[in-house]
């Protein structure tokens, strides 16, 4: 047979079929990342068994000793993972037996390794999602003592990365919060749907033991237990749906990230990043490339690229468990990977960038910013809203005619226009006439960021 | 100017350049089936400027007037949409002022079309969750009285698309009613999202009127009012999770459009659907090709696309609004168009599918499917596991030596193999004898089935 | 019948249920697009049909008539589609019988709506990818006039959007040369794979008559005749392939609008964009955003959108035919028009922005831009690299301190630091000098830039 | 420094700051897969530079001699990788320079890590493109034997998985051929664009040393040099058009495997795959999973993924180089593998796998297959088309009636419905019968599947 298999094999193809076969399908490469929720979920379950008398108190003691030393040896990478065992459950199993015997075999009754695997992904997931949502609490810590910093720091707000109308730096900043604060709650409502317990509906219909899934399920911490096995057994869409909350906070973080590096040019020149999120060159010494924020922008299309690994890879399936269910676990493992790292990097990098307060109002100062304004002004002083519209567009060419902005024009300039127009005005052409008059819930008026700041504090607790 | 154009676009790309310009930025083609949120919303912004002093009693009553008159020429396809107005806002805004003259140039007051846009698409998006939980409760509903009539009836319930052990129908049925049960869940959780009011950012940071935004939010039924104006008028995380959750109820359509067709082929036999859903074929009256089913399955690739459109314009954007956003629309409306369709035509067929019985239960006689029963009678019975398996294994290739199925074995045969084999394992061996062992909650057992049943309907009330 | 399904069909989705599964499965909506390429398959089948003795010269007489009628009403738009007929193909076949009678009959003769789907479809976007070859080719010549009028013009070439080094904003846009050059290539080799005619595969297996597929295949204009009728009616390769090349196209595109954008913002001013392809405030005249550029970068999502769209639908689907393939229209046409437009509004503004030349120059003369040539310059005098660098390093940290460039440093300074450095080195320290140095094919040198555009001026013909 | 990250991160995030931010933006535990490339391309440039006078005949004697100690220490595993030095090029590098000193140094001269990254990622993936042609071939070779000996195998050709017409099972597998053969013009089209070189480009505008681009790509093979500097560093369109063709090919695997999968299933068992492409049951001896192409089904989805992925990572990018690009390397990795590996096993287990010829043929013999045969002959006999197939429909009705398939009716029943009919009928109403006339190219009959095989043995060479 290996002969013919040679043959067919051209080139670096010169493995023996079988052993091209036993690596094609074996998966422990990845799934041993699973080994400690495999092994909690096992003595969970050989504890109920217990209860229902199908092991010994002594057989369950041997098990959940042999357990904790095969976890112990894990933990401390001396544990020898071989492939021909194929997958994390096999590996351990086969490692139990051999450590105290035939009663290792009975910790697989009234299960499968179909109902096993569920719940070990179940189980990982959601000590993941934990993981991430302390990541995002902590990212909004960082996020909400900065924009206290800057309540009053003013920048131009832009639309179509055009100068629109001046903002409160602490007001920009506290519209990531809002979108963190939603990722959060997507994170939460998705923990709600993984923690249920498909245990006990073993290869896919259920088992004839007399278990008791709610023990488990309680042992193991899981709100429900999965009412159908079938489905149990065979759906990923809480995967799905993680990887859907995932990309959208790639997606946040990205736009985020592309706001760094724009504020990081020399064009903006906004901000200070602390030099271990840069890399530099040792021939130009001012230089310092934002790589971190590059890196998270550009890792989040793998994310993306995940989440379409996973509805492909579901979408095909028939009831219930197939062999394409093992694909599950790589897309899913390198999201989790990816958010957390990503994550850590923002919640260090965000708190610790620096402002630079007077490039930012220079910018916001240019631009007119404050037009809208003056048009707000003469509406207010009885002008019908379209005349407002016309007259504040006549001064800000009269502006640009002289080369100036418009709060830089003269009294007389401005009356020219429209006698409506009174010293008052310059107030309201300030920057900080502006911010302040956007004085209601959401606005971004410096009264309303401290509102919005501790209203957000006494959210996080 | 436009002989230049004309000499630069070659052939069939002769219209003037403006016009080119017009027709690719207009987005009123599309955003016209906002237009009812459109006056809703600005219904309820002019009732708040009147509460506040911006509109008298009297413009308030002819800007309602007026737009109520508008809504009655749209719906009843009498309003002439213009490209040159190029969208929805000002296609009704123009039609406002046109019949009620300056008056209606006040309703924009305090609001910009940011804002205004992202509030529709809210209005329009809460409206279309709604109808989708109502199809997705009228499927449920359909499948459990589908599930209720087939209880007791048996297939083999498959693993690889191969004969693993058998399940009751009405099992099998609601391992469906538990993906659909998670996809209402996720639709509900997405519309506490997407039920918050943008109007009052004004274009990006908010107005100088003193508006009242939760008189507004109360008069369209807003649970909450956004609470960054940057963030309100430039996200849309809310479609793409909304688009993220319709994903997940296509992806299930699919596999279980998948399992119809099957099902419905020469090979399995196992249903018969109504001719409605089907085409025929004038030559071969027996053939019924499975449309609807098909259809829904090729129109999955449609909704992930829009998943993936939305990901990918999202992402780019640094903040706050930019022209990209007018590329929401249109994947968004597709999905909810698609996921609509589909649920009607699943909602209706289903119920309507007729389960042949003879043959589901013939497949499941055969294949051994009871041959785990089996074993764990002989591990009950004290036989260590593995020694269990052996013994089954040699049984189950004696039946194929013999052309029988294990069930079909005479008690001599079976004692041959172990002796710890009596009468009672032809209950054991019996389609009946398994379903029924599985008797746990998430069993196959008709016993559990019935109770699951009955959960559900509790559940939806 | 009808009662049933309304008490089914809750609030608006009252109509009957045929008229609900006729509109499902119908696609006449959006196929009507393919009518020519539908009549123009016809008229060669039945010139065929003719040739083999199928038709007398009397028939296809009257079919080709009857033909040419329907497709000048179509042309004119008075040609009525029904929805009960379903599709453009049944749509025409009736409106022919309908016209010449019987011998309507005959035309479908040895073909099927599989084959001649496949055959429409193909036929149209052959058309299609021509369109947009020749749009690809006016976008490169624009952008050649383009780059040789900005040869010597310099800007900061940026890494990290950091300034690097200078470069000449002829080379910059040759970037975009070769890109747009690759995508054409990948068009024409997409254009080879469509050019293949699926007509004779009838259903799925080949047709009893007698047919020359040949003749209709030169007839038609086809390089190939499909050799596999399962496969000829079956996949759709070709339309993902188009699909993906066109992702391509509008990633570059999409890479490009953000240029463009980021060079119209206050903060770089690197170009002016003709007014026509930018919107306005009447508030404030000097604000011009960019709304083509952004609309090209958010339209790139839907087109990727349709690449995952057509993926999924096609890696579902067994052999053959299966109703799925209907979908494949949408996202295709879909594609098609945005690629379309997209290269219009390119190749249409392109040529048309001014550079900012003083602009540009300013920012290349910051940020020590040639510091790198600086380092080459002592290496060249016989220092060792990592010397060099540091002696560079040293040098620009000098400047900084004293809030020059480097170029501005006095030669003492320079020869502080390094006594290799004599006066020659102001020429290196030169934009200029930066620029001509890097004089190799695909280097920044104007001489480089002008060969490079002679050559591709030459490839363009 | 330390303490203060450890402040700011809780839990298991106890690492200090600059030790995640080294390994969140190091590569080298993945592009040391290039690392064989890196050195190649070393090589080649060393060479060139001793050419033009950069390097001494003994400088270059060193660095090549080196460098192949490093690429054997490599080879054998020996080599000791390092993630504070960053990357693949760094750690060969200073291994390099500590090995040789100095002279090391130099060998960066007039080159970038940016068009070195390039380059090597180029030689590698036209190194892969290569063994991916041959496998494909391999397959396809595979795939003509199986066809060869299955010419005259008759099975029921279906569409809309319902039974249609009788194929040839020769027919059938060429349908695969065609699709394999299009996937290899694609890779080989790919190849083309992938082959050209982008050193001397540098960090991103060339280099101010005389370098000889032509010739270093002699040396490595390239038929190109990429003619501009900014895209040669920036752009990775090869990589996702290598990506997209991969994802036709896993489209087209996995749509094969689907019919694996049914074909092996109790339900078709029309084929029986060798034991080491399943996995079994001990308990079930009769149970065969097809796990290899379950997972070849599975992985298709990481492949789209990785697709989804590149588009997203390329389109965020301005010009030119940024760190993003880091991040093409482990979906194009893992593209590659996916591929590579589902194509050996493919290749591998096509020729083995055996039909059941009597199944199929009994399942084809079922359904009335032939009734378009029938309505063709009634057609050449002078019936009008429609009138045929309403003596057609009425004769399967009738044998439908009588429990019999169409062929099995007797020539009275026939002649009742049209005196048209003949003895010769039963030849066309056989399935050989309805094969056989379907004799033009691209046709199911055995006569063209045999010339079929020919031209694609010719093809192939």
């Amino acid at each position: 047979m290996k002969d013919k298999n040679t043959k067919l094999w051209d080139g670096r193809f010169n493995e023996a079929t079988d052993a091209f076969v036993e690596a094609f399908t074996a998966s422990v490469d990845f799934d041993k990342q699973l080994a400690r929720y495999d092994i909690q979920g096992s003595i969970a379950h050989a504890t109920m068994l217990q209860h229902i008398g199908v092991l010994t108190a002594d057989e369950l003691a041997q098990i959940t000793t042999g357990l904790s030393q095969i976890q112990d040896s894990i933990a401390a990478d001396r544990f020898t993972w071989s492939i021909a065992l194929e997958d994390v459950h096999m590996n351990i199993e086969k490692a139990l037996t051999d450590m105290i015997g035939n009663t290792g075999k009975k910790l697989h009754t009234g299960r499968s390794r179909n109902d096993q695997v569920a719940t070990d992904i179940r189980l990982y997931l959601r000590d993941r999602i934990d993981e991430i949502c302390l990541l995002l609490r902590r990212l909004e810590t960082g996020l909400l003592d900065l924009a206290e910093r800057e309540v009053d720091t003013i920048l131009p707000g832009m639309t179509h990365l055009q100068t629109a109308q001046p903002v409160t730096f602490g007001h920009h900043l506290l519209a990531w919060f809002e979108m963190i604060e939603r990722d959060h709650a997507r994170m939460v409502d998705c923990r709600s749907r993984v923690n249920s317990m498909p245990l006990g509906a073993a290869a896919l219909a259920g088992t004839s033991y007399p278990i008791d899934r709610k023990m488990t399920a309680d042992l193991l911490g899981f709100e429900t237990v999965a009412m159908n096995s079938l489905d149990a057994v065979s759906d990923r869409d809480f995967a799905i749906e993680f990887t859907a909350a995932a990309s959208l906070i790639m997606m946040h973080l990205s736009r985020w990230a592309e706001e760094i590096i724009l504020w990081s040019s020399a064009q903006f020149d906004y901000i200070e990043l602390p030099d271990r999120f840069c890399t530099g060159s040792s021939i130009m010494p001012q230089k310092k490339n934002p790589d971190v924020a590059e890196l998270v922008r550009g890792k989040t299309g793998r994310v993306f690229g995940a989440l379409t690994a996973l509805l492909t890879l579901m979408k095909g399936q028939p009831l219930a468990y197939n062999r394409d269910n093992q694909e599950d676990k790589e897309p899913l493992f390198d999201t989790v990977q990816t958010v957390t790292m990503s994550l850590i990097a923002f919640a260090d990098m965000i708190p610790e960038m620096t402002p630079k307060r007077d490039n930012m109002r220079a910018a916001a100062v240019k631009g007119h910013s404050t037009a809208t304004d003056l048009a707000d002004y003469l509406v207010q002083k009885g002008l019908p809203f379209r005349d407002a519209h016309e007259v504040v567009g006549n001064l800000v060419s009269r502006a640009i005619e002289l080369g100036m902005d418009l709060p830089d024009l003269s009294i007389q300039e401005l009356q020219q226009q429209s006698s409506l127009i009174t010293d008052d005005v310059f107030e309201v052409l300030s920057l900080e006439g502006s911010v302040n008059a956007r004085n209601h819930p959401g606005g971004t008026a410096p009264e309303q960021v401290q509102k919005a700041i501790a209203e957000a504090r006494r959210k996080l607790g």
